[in-house]
């Protein structure tokens, strides 16, 4: 019999990255293509094709049998296979992407957010392997989350459920990219952190390591590489961002009452930094019936492959 | 074939209401008892079993068949059929309801939390007939919510999900009955409105009819009369709970992206004084991908039987 696997295709704003993976969860090969440079569609799929197609020929000779494509995208529509205003991707308007991919590969082709794509991944393969209650929530540019109720993931009504990155926060707070104020990611996100960071230089008249540093050139990691070397604002710049977090959590949990949260993405590197004000401020603003139950866990995918891993995974899921 | 028949009971801080309910959701026969005049949960389940055994036997001498019972409580948990450190009940710690009652009437019997129940009520007889994702607010005393998501009610880990009402809207606000600060049932409920409409009327010196009212006698009743007769602040403190609310349900939207979000109790009763706030309100925060979809609709079950007809189609839902 041959060996089941499943292409897992991650699509980023500025890369897009593709793997075949098997049941276990191992990627067997992986590539790729840049997603700016394709601002019509057309030539995207055309330029994936020419890198995927040889990679799914290759397991097929040494005995595998590719069963499907999962693809996660942001603005990704489950139930329609689209992409629909996305505002970091090339491509305007409505992209029914899961048909097109579907056709220039004859595969079944499925298609979700990034987000939900992670939560998949991490159900399967990850942190949450055996878990029907957890919500996801990926801290990469923006804030993604994938929330999974009695083994499902949650789509809602029209498949955009779980935009937990746009919950406001303060009605009158930063403005977001969505064109609102105050939304979750503009503080709790990469880019959030460096823009506290900007306001604390700004407003606090103390030593930073991060004054050393061009304006422009400070990131998460450069923020993180100072709190690590004891930079009291830098530490303050997580505290706040973990504060923020933490307090919406509690919310989250008092809609689903969730067994595990899971955070993955580029801001978990800094591990206790975020864990721990995360973790206290959820406690401390827990109703008393959940307090000391929910766990917060690492991610453990590996980050440059849990994309592919969670796009994959939803391959597993198409009923034939 | 004998007509099969579902017994809901509805537990309240004051009284206990139950009834014999057909498929179709009508009500055959009704009775209700007192809770709080029994301190002891056996003495109350010794009253409770002295009233609806009678009529359990009438029924069935009719050519019924009572397939079982369905229970509505505050902090019931449906997984351990069990109430929880309910602050309004005369019980205290954790009572198992649904096998004492179980016991006493030999018939399988099913509990949760009163909102859940009505949730459940809604899309077996209501407003969400045919739905698979909405959201049920009820407005009483507190703020209970039941979500359904797919066609089934989230319970989430542990039994618990769905307590929207303590979710914190100003971190500093109005204390709350659980012990915390800001919840939304300290502004959004029958006893939200009232110290909203306290506040107005201290901190605004203009006419109101309610200044006429006993401070102690103004109830959500009374600010709903004067607003329909055009006193201006009672309008402020309906538009005021309209607004903190629709706010909110921007936020539970992009949880859980549902079809509808019914709202049921007292409160709604004010019609287009709530309403209209709430949903320009719940419009003006919304995400973009989620603009005029959402359905904002008062429930459509009777509010005197609505807890007793939400309880008992939980038996429908028991796998035998």
């Amino acid at each position: 019999m041959k060996q089941p696997l499943a292409v897992g295709i991650d699509i980023g704003g500025t890369n897009t990255t593709f793997g075949i993976v098997d049941r276990r969860g191992n990627l067997l090969c992986d590539g790729h293509i840049s997603t700016r440079d394709h601002q019509e569609v057309s030539f995207f799929i055309q330029a994936l094709h020419e890198q995927l197609a040889p990679l799914i020929h290759k397991v097929s000779l040494e005995g595998g049998e590719v069963k499907g494509i999962g693809v996660g995208v942001p603005n990704g529509n489950y139930f329609k296979g689209t992409i629909e205003f996305a505002p970091n991707l090339p491509w305007r308007g409505v992209v029914p992407l899961a048909s097109l991919i579907q056709e220039a590969f004859t595969l079944p082709t499925v298609l979700t957010n990034d987000a939900n794509a992670a939560a998949i991944g991490e159900m399967t393969y990850g942190a949450a392997r055996g878990m029907k209650d957890f919500i996801m929530i990926t801290l990469g540019t923006g804030l993604g989350s994938g929330i999974v109720v009695n083994g499902q993931l949650v789509y809602g009504h029209d498949g955009f459920a779980g935009e937990l990155g746009h919950v406001i926060v303060f009605p009158e707070g930063r403005l977001c990219g969505c064109g609102r104020k105050g939304c979750l990611e503009t503080y709790v996100s990469a880019t959030g952190i460096v823009r506290t960071m900007h306001e604390l230089l700004q407003s606090r008249h103390v030593h930073s390591l991060l004054r050393d540093v061009k304006p422009e050139e400070i990131t998460s990691k450069t923020i993180r590489d100072a709190a690590l070397q004891g930079d009291a604002l830098a530490i303050e710049a997580f505290e706040f961002t973990g504060k923020i977090l933490g307090q919406q959590l509690a919310n989250f949990v008092a809609f689903s009452s969730p067994e595990a949260i899971i955070l993955f993405g580029g801001l978990t590197k800094a591990g206790d930094l975020i864990f721990r004000p995360t973790i206290h401020a959820m406690e401390e603003n827990l109703l008393q019936i959940y307090k000391n139950k929910i766990k917060v866990l690492p991610s453990e995918l590996k980050e440059n492959d849990a994309a592919i891993l969670g796009a994959s995974a939803l391959v597993w899921e198409i009923k034939s």
